[in-house]
């Protein structure tokens, strides 16, 4: 029966003078998540030599249910690099062998009964140096205790494709055996660097570089943009799951929705139109940076891709960037669309974002857009609009908020 | 014998009006890699319904070391998803079963020699669709011909983890076989987007930045500092060694090697000790600017992630930022540090950046640099440096460019 979770971080690990404050960041992120178990209250996340455990503060063990929901739960932790369910006896040899012997069979069983033969491996760390047995030493007193549970036939070791992988880890107050690692976000831990605005639309790109950024350290919250009429408000509400979903991954951040359709309209009917796709970009940023000053954010974040579409090229980019007055965090700049469908596929965001919704970029979209639209030509452009600021002051007033 | 290659793209194949010069940008790419092979003078390059082709103009075989060298090339294409190559006949059924006969049976062979047997699997495609027979019944030929090839024990079909593939591809005027298919860099080819600048430094970190990048469509030149006497030269060697690595995967992009140290000095002796990082980095982008300016180009690209290290906190990107007058792209602000050691692996960067060498941004690095470098605090310090544009100038005059 497991009674705790051994927690590994890599990313922290690598910290001098502020390592604690990451570790600190860390255990405050297992605890939210973990807090959402309501009947696992009580729970402690003691940090002991480079890892965190959580474990129940009356030291029962779990119920198979309950290491279902903490894995689910440990597994939306940014800054975990992978975590195992543990069992645990004292730090002594013949204690460690029986909890072998009686957690193994279960496990290697299972494949037995399957292929008719198991391929396992034995890792064992000694963290306690005083303990008598090398690791080594321990590793082969744990394959004979094996050894001796089943015919010889049906066993196989196997150091690098095992099928069962057993872990035995030597402390000075316990020791540990678990059979699996499953791996977390990985990076470091929300909440351990400032707090930033994402532009979040319901295409497949974004929510993917919210997740990346927050795997930075940084709290997320969300600016979609709608044209309503002449986008559906349903837009809006496929934006709302999305901004749910990411919300799993950290304490929630808030949802500013805002509604461009005068400003396009000024757009459309005052400026080249060949220029439109970067000009609603330039105004995004704007609403961004009054959010940003008024919210202290720090960044913008935005799920461009170069080369990806039109408004994406260098020049572009340029453009749209001139107009934002924080830094700009594209995390997919650099990467192919496949993987960046991969990774919004294993986030669970690729579902949500296929289904077909008009996006406040398409409103009035040029057939021919600009693919090197120079500061020089759009701020001639922008002039054409006259004083915008009252446009962009009633567009932010009204914007929904949830 | 192996006649022609088989080259697939996914990104290109997404673009609409522009998709004719992306594929051209492609094929330049091909020819350029193919151009190093001395003896591979007189290829063709067909591009033919969503697919390029590498072939010798006399449509002769290729030696299996000519196929080595031309999946090496091929493999450095940005802009390629993946290749394969190719086996080829008239577009018949007898001559198609001829050539899997001829083909299949070594392929086959090599696995039944290992492992007493082997997993196959058929995929047909017929894009020419006079063809006779439809994909599944190619299949079902196919798989006849192999059955007769074999013991019937030795052969099991395997939709999904075949050890032999064998794939077979109907067109108008050839059918074509393959065996394997090897992965390409995806992204879009070098040359379809902007030039740009990239900072490289001897770290692990840069260099995986330039090539994702350049699988986005640019070409990319080089940026590095040292601070001789205070770095040694082997640093700046170590830099033109990844820089070398990096150019086999473009047209080679030009090192720009610039001596920071006078201006290093300046920060040191009249600043303030915990802001010298971020004022390093602001002099780097004052280079970067005038580099970009008067070469054209229109992009800084660097490494850096958020929250890696001190210098790369949100705050202290953001007034790094503001030094930048050209957009900046951060292909790894999301990444996690392990992510980015994985690709510079497999870039093949990796073991020349783990050569301990000085770096630039180390000398005179203050003990406890500001994880909040704030803009104002910074103008501050920068005008104790009184008109820093001469030293600039010395520095921008005075780079090694290889």
């Amino acid at each position: 029966m497991y009674t705790c979770f051994i927690c590994r971080y890599h990313e922290i690990a690598t910290k001098g003078d502020n390592r604690r404050m990451f570790e600190e960041k860390l255990i405050d992120n297992l605890r939210y998540q973990c807090q959402t178990l309501e009947e696992l209250s009580g729970l402690s996340f003691p940090r002991v030599r480079g890892r965190i455990y959580v474990r129940r503060e009356d030291k029962a063990a779990f119920t198979g249910e309950q290491v279902e929901k903490i894995k689910n739960a440990l597994s939306r932790c940014s800054g975990l690099e992978n975590f195992s369910p543990a069992l645990e006896c004292e730090p002594d040899i013949e204690q460690i062998l029986n909890l072998v012997r009686n957690s193994a069979g279960e496990q290697l069983q299972s494949v037995i009964d399957q292929k008719g033969r198991v391929k396992f491996r034995i890792r064992a760390r000694r963290s306690d140096k005083r303990f008598p047995m090398m690791s080594k030493d321990i590793e082969i007193a744990a394959a004979t205790t094996i050894s001796e549970m089943f015919p010889k036939e049906q066993l196989e070791v196997d150091l690098t494709h095992p099928e069962v992988s057993i872990g035995i880890e030597v402390r000075d107050i316990n020791a540990l055996i678990y059979y699996q690692v499953f791996p977390g976000p990985g990076g470091l831990p929300t909440g351990s660097n400032s707090p930033v605005l994402a532009l979040l639309s319901g295409g497949i790109d974004s929510p993917v570089a919210c997740q990346m950024i927050m795997n930075r350290g940084c709290h997320v919250d969300f600016l979609t943009f709608h044209s309503f009429p002449y986008t559906p408000m349903a837009s809006l509400e496929k934006v709302q799951k999305i901004a749910a979903k990411l919300n799993t991954f950290q304490k929630p951040g808030t949802l500013y929705a805002c509604n461009l359709s005068e400003i396009q309209k000024q757009i459309r009917d005052l400026c080249t139109e060949k220029f439109r796709t970067v000009l609603y970009r330039r105004m995004m940023m704007r609403i961004a940076n009054m959010i940003c000053r008024r919210k202290k954010l720090n960044a913008i974040v935005t799920g461009e891709a170069v080369g990806q579409v039109a408004s994406q090229t260098i020049i572009n980019l340029g453009t749209i960037d001139a107009a934002a007055d924080f830094v700009m965090l594209r995390p997919l700049c650099g990467m192919d669309k496949l993987e960046t469908i991969r990774r919004a596929e294993k986030l669970g965001t690729y579902e949500l974002s296929i289904d077909p919704q008009p996006d406040s970029c398409t409103v009035f979209a040029p057939p021919s857009p600009s693919v090197a639209a120079k500061l020089f030509d759009i701020e001639r452009e922008e002039a054409k609009l006259g004083d915008i600021q009252p446009l962009l002051e009633k567009a932010y007033e009204e914007m929904i908020i949830s």
